[in-house]
């Protein structure tokens, strides 16, 4: 039993990525987290709060940050997560969970003491609290399993951000929190771009959630209608696995080839949060790589046992 | 037959493309022209005269940029090019050929203008000239044929600079005189380290230079030993073909494949040097390549047909 810390922007991928989690045997959901992303933060902490409250997820909801540490934030990309975060899906009056009245960097830092070498943090989102919370206790470093993000785009086929040519959306959310996570020599695991996106959900898999999901079924392809339109606006039929992926990882790491190395992030510029690699075997100059720890950066993946295990975990717990 | 302004920073590559491009029928060199790079601004002038006077390269030469735009520059690459830039070969003491007593982006600038539409300029070292020559005269972009350049590092298969993770050598030594030329309104195409890697002179192609090339054959295989030794150092056995891919690219474009769209090139921070090309088919928000000019990057080459044809370029001349 794996206790995570789901760090997160309900969002739609975010919803599916929790209700996995939640469904699956070797997860234990020990804090939800929230940062702004997906939508703003009052609407994302709604929507966790309502997910958690809905589906019987008895974890503390803490509220986190809600701008980025030294960028300017644009409005939040509506086109993909609806309105409300949720494909504008209206949600029921349920329950919500209460929200821990502590800010979601004090609720990590508490945890991770309480539980010293047991909690993986699994971000999903900017990685603003947990650059905060690295500020205000860097020994969580030495007290934490590790780090698994969804976030970046290591060009591993060619440029490939989704924001930029080579940025992705929860790098260049907060860049300067992404390079404080990924130089502090705690394990870090990256499943970018170079992954999820040829990792698919087809509109089988969510007849099948539906048929079989159970409510948590239902729900996760109720809010991917929308989602699933963006995606038919570049040609792809059905949704790209963001964070389930990185949930995936936790569970089932063998499914992914994971690649060593130092990796910063550009904080400025036309490449502002570029997620870039050092390959330890090549040789260079000195240079901004040089004595950050090695971190693992997903190459390849297993993507049809992805998308089965996170099918077949909703199935089997409805 | 094309006439070409060779502007180069000789440098061992760059002498091969030289005595490559002054060997080939079909290209007339019009003038060259020498940036600071491989050595200092003093040596490579030096070098491209010695060459142009010993092998009767009856064009002029001038001296060009010592400095880039606005970038402090470290010492040359003695390890890659030697002291000398020329591989520690001793030269002999023959005529020099003259000086043209203006800079050489005003010598480009006046050969454009005598020839207009004719000129293809071939810059395989910092793009300080060519930056110089657009501030003073932007209407030359009307007036090249067109600009083909070694430099950049695309990331076909993923960050492959040579100077840090994403950045080539001749981009990061002067980036914001590489954003001028590759965002200016002229046709430009970059033969980067993407296709030059792959393409590889071995020993046995400088043993053939050394039997059948004549006096120029022999000097490009007396100045490589030293950049030979280097590349060994990382594995590889013979010589990378960057500068004389660029030639080959002149006469004989249909050997690699053209990837169409506008390029930027990162001026400051951990990226610094890097060549970004925007993928025109994909939707991105608002960004720094909307509304610049589309350019060819090369994304493939036939790599033995590109040595074969300087090999025999060369030995057809001998």
């Amino acid at each position: 039993m794996t206790p995570i810390i789901f760090d997160t922007d309900p969002g739609v991928d975010d919803t599916a990525a929790l209700l996995f989690a939640h469904a699956h045997p070797a997860i234990e959901i020990a804090a939800i987290t929230t940062v702004f992303g997906n939508a703003d933060i009052e609407t994302v902490t709604r929507n966790a709060a309502h997910i958690a409250g809905r589906f019987g997820i008895g974890a503390p909801v803490a509220r986190g940050a809600g701008v980025a540490l030294r960028r300017e934030s644009g409005p939040p990309p509506a086109h993909v997560h609806g309105d409300n975060g949720l494909g504008n899906v209206a949600l029921p009056a349920t329950p919500l969970a209460p929200i821990d009245p502590r800010p979601a960097h004090r609720l990590i830092i508490d945890l991770v003491r309480e539980r010293p070498g047991e909690i993986e943090i699994v971000a999903v989102g900017r990685m603003t609290n947990l650059a905060l919370a690295l500020a205000e206790a860097p020994e969580i470093v030495d007290l934490v399993a590790g780090i698994t993000i969804m976030g970046g785009a290591f060009g591993v086929d060619g440029p490939n951000g989704n924001v930029t040519p080579v940025a992705e959306a929860n790098i260049i959310g907060d860049p300067h929190a992404a390079d404080i996570v990924f130089t502090a020599p705690w394990r870090v695991r990256m499943i970018g771009l170079d992954v999820t996106r040829r990792t698919i959900i087809t509109p089988e898999g969510f007849a099948r959630l539906r048929a079989e999901g159970g409510a948590a079924g239902a729900f996760i392809a109720d809010v991917s209608e929308h989602y699933m339109g963006f995606h038919a606006r570049f040609g792809v039929t059905g949704c790209y696995v963001h964070d389930s992926s990185a949930i995936a990882a936790v569970i089932a790491p063998e499914l992914f080839t994971f690649r060593e190395g130092p990796v910063r992030v550009v904080a400025e510029g036309i490449a502002e949060g570029q997620t870039i690699q050092r390959d330890p075997a090549v040789f260079y100059p000195p240079g901004a790589w040089d004595g950050m720890p090695s971190q693992q950066v997903a190459v390849e993946v297993k993507a049809d046992a992805v998308v089965a295990l996170m099918l077949d975990t909703l199935c089997a717990a409805a």
